[in-house]
């Protein structure tokens, strides 16, 4: 399938199958397209496996910038590396690395301190270039270029990423696991572990049980949560949440005149001690900060709304409260530190995936993963790249 | 000028004088009031000095609920027990008591947990009546009921006090200082050292530089803050926020086209390690986080804005920029734990209080308090109140 297989591909192009996005909310097209030579700090990875995020559907939707055409999306993959540009010495030849779009360059203040992970030399933006040199890896047959997403764009069999945005793990890890740490579920159980700092016997409120609040939910449970209370309007995911440690399920359609809040308020004896708003909408923002409790209760924004949406606050309640209102990318998690922190706990039986996985599929069929996960019975779809 | 003067007057009515709120936002008139003697759980105590607060005029001008009149005004003062009623352990006659209109009855999970000053058993709350009893301790002449304010009243010789809202202090404190404890310079100091917890060698900014923006400069300053910046419309403030620590000035009225976070994230690199609002205005709070450093920049709500007011924040920027949003009543003290450190912290030359003090007055006097307060020259007046 590669024109270099059979002898070393380093240093020159390689021609591969990509799933282009050609026109912004219609199917992919699986083409032939070159892949060039990694860059000075960028290694040029052989995918192993993706699977497809909500992110992911809302740029391939997009008609207007930062949505652009034509693009290789996909962020949430696994891969090997096949090599290496200048100036590389975190990776080599042969690394099993998880890409992610946030970058951690390791030696600015941000990456220096523990607090911070939004590393200030190499900067997340959502840009159609590489993550340090703003230029494209990717041409098509044609030698037009063709743009990348999220620093990653693994929805091909080769990619280029920078060093910034590889986080190396043991290679024992199954590519089909591995993948799911680069994005969602790590934001989901890093927003309870780093974000929130969940305590040993504490009780968590999740609104909204897709991926990232189930995700949330195995990170609140690996940090010894007492009560994991799930909020949903869809009962059957009482169930599904049971798997990542959900204890108790309020139907939100089912409050008649009451608020969810005070639902919560009375099921946790005044408020849960931390509330996680997954759903992605700025007005329950409001009524997650109002279910948590006075004196010390957190709200963690997890969710992605609208670009230009509003959170709106009472002043009184946050000034009297005492209460804290955050947010993180990427769960506050840095990758090169965190993803084999989570690998580890994989290996070790501590932190769940397998349920996350709902379907596999191979890459020719990429455009199903699309469906499944907008008809809402799919967790994560993993696509098998390089079969 | 006390009927009871000569002899004990534990168990019986004490006739004094206060300043008693008769109609919203006219002159207080000093009339005789009879002051009954404590509840169980109360003590009475002999106010030596009051100071005004902003929270005083608030609701001396307040004409619907919670405003009420007849009622006695004040709440940031210190005294001498006069006598206590029944299940009183906590202090004796004599003993030098600080009033707070915080509760803190030292037993409940709320005051066990060192992440809450938000007591269960006695709640805060804007009443007119005692802090456990639904009832008043003073009447006028004629026998009528003349209502408390915020559990303290202190606008009277005389007043009876909740324990929980008692902070029992060295009696070595000059009474012009102590009374400062009471509020506003606690609230101010705790809001930067328990509620933000301000680490040593920050930056810090602070909108509004009135007697609580001065506080949470000393108290910043105290935590051995690297950089002060307040920010002020008026540039004459700079010089008296040097009494407080404030190292920099950025004049809000002079900024032109430039937004005032864009000023600070100039001057900081970034934007400020903590930002407090302490002016009082929801729409200043989006400033304050927008010049809060993105990774973990704190913003802390310290100004009171008009009930129903909302505050708006951009769910992005709350989402991935990993600031925190907080407040908090009476700066995260804890009245009983943490008024005597204060106080320590003064005798040990520590905590600055004597430049807060910029009037003393006489209770005959005391309408001019209210003048001076809202002519904007004065940041404490102080008003003896047993001369
Ligand atoms: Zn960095
Ligand atoms: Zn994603
Ligand atoms: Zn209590
Ligand atoms: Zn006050």
């Amino acid at each position: 399938m590669e024109a270099a297989s059979g002898m070393s591909s380093e240093g020159r192009p390689i021609q591969c199958k990509a799933a282009v996005c050609r026109r912004a909310g219609e199917p992919l097209v699986i083409e032939n397209v070159m892949v060039a030579p990694p860059m000075s700090r960028e290694a040029r990875i052989r995918i192993t496996c993706t699977s497809l995020c909500h992110s992911d559907i809302t740029f391939w939707r997009m008609k207007d910038p930062p949505g652009i055409c034509p693009r290789i999306l996909g962020h949430e993959a696994v891969g090997v590396v096949e090599s290496v540009g200048e100036e590389v010495r975190e990776v080599e030849k042969g690394d099993v690395v998880v890409p992610v779009f946030l970058p951690e360059c390791g030696e600015c203040e941000d990456c220096r301190s523990t607090k911070s992970n939004l590393c200030s030399t190499v900067r997340f933006r959502v840009s159609p270039w590489m993550a340090r040199h703003e230029s494209t890896r990717f041409t098509d047959m044609k030698g037009n270029p063709i743009y990348h997403f999220l620093f990653v764009s693994s929805f091909s069999q080769y990619t280029v990423v920078d060093v910034a945005n590889l986080a190396k793990i043991h290679p024992s890890l199954p590519p089909n696991r591995a993948c799911l740490l680069s994005c969602g579920v790590s934001t989901g159980v890093g927003a309870a572990w780093v974000t929130a700092a969940v305590e040993a016997g504490s009780t968590v409120a999740i609104f909204g049980l897709g991926s990232i609040g189930l995700a949330v939910a195995e990170g609140a449970r690996l940090c010894g949560a007492g009560r994991i209370i799930g909020v949903d309007l869809n009962p059957d995911k009482f169930e599904i949440g049971k798997k990542f440690g959900v204890t108790h399920f309020v139907n939100s359609g089912e409050c008649g005149d009451k608020p969810v809040s005070q639902v919560i308020k009375e099921m946790t004896g005044g408020g849960a001690d931390y509330c996680f708003e997954c759903v992605g909408m700025a007005s329950l923002v409001h009524e997650a900060y109002a279910s948590c409790r006075k004196g010390w209760g957190k709200t963690i924004v997890v969710g992605v709304d609208k670009p230009g949406s509003k959170l709106s606050l009472s002043s009184a309640e946050v000034l009297h409260s005492g209460k804290v209102l955050t947010g993180s990318l990427f769960g506050g998690l840095k990758p090169k530190t965190h993803i084999p922190i989570l690998a580890k706990r994989y290996l070790d039986k501590e932190l769940q995936l397998d349920d996350f996985v709902t379907h596999e599929i191979d890459f020719e069929d990429i455009n199903r993963a699309f469906d499944l996960l907008l008809e809402g019975q799919c967790l994560r779809c993993v696509i098998w790249m390089n079969k």
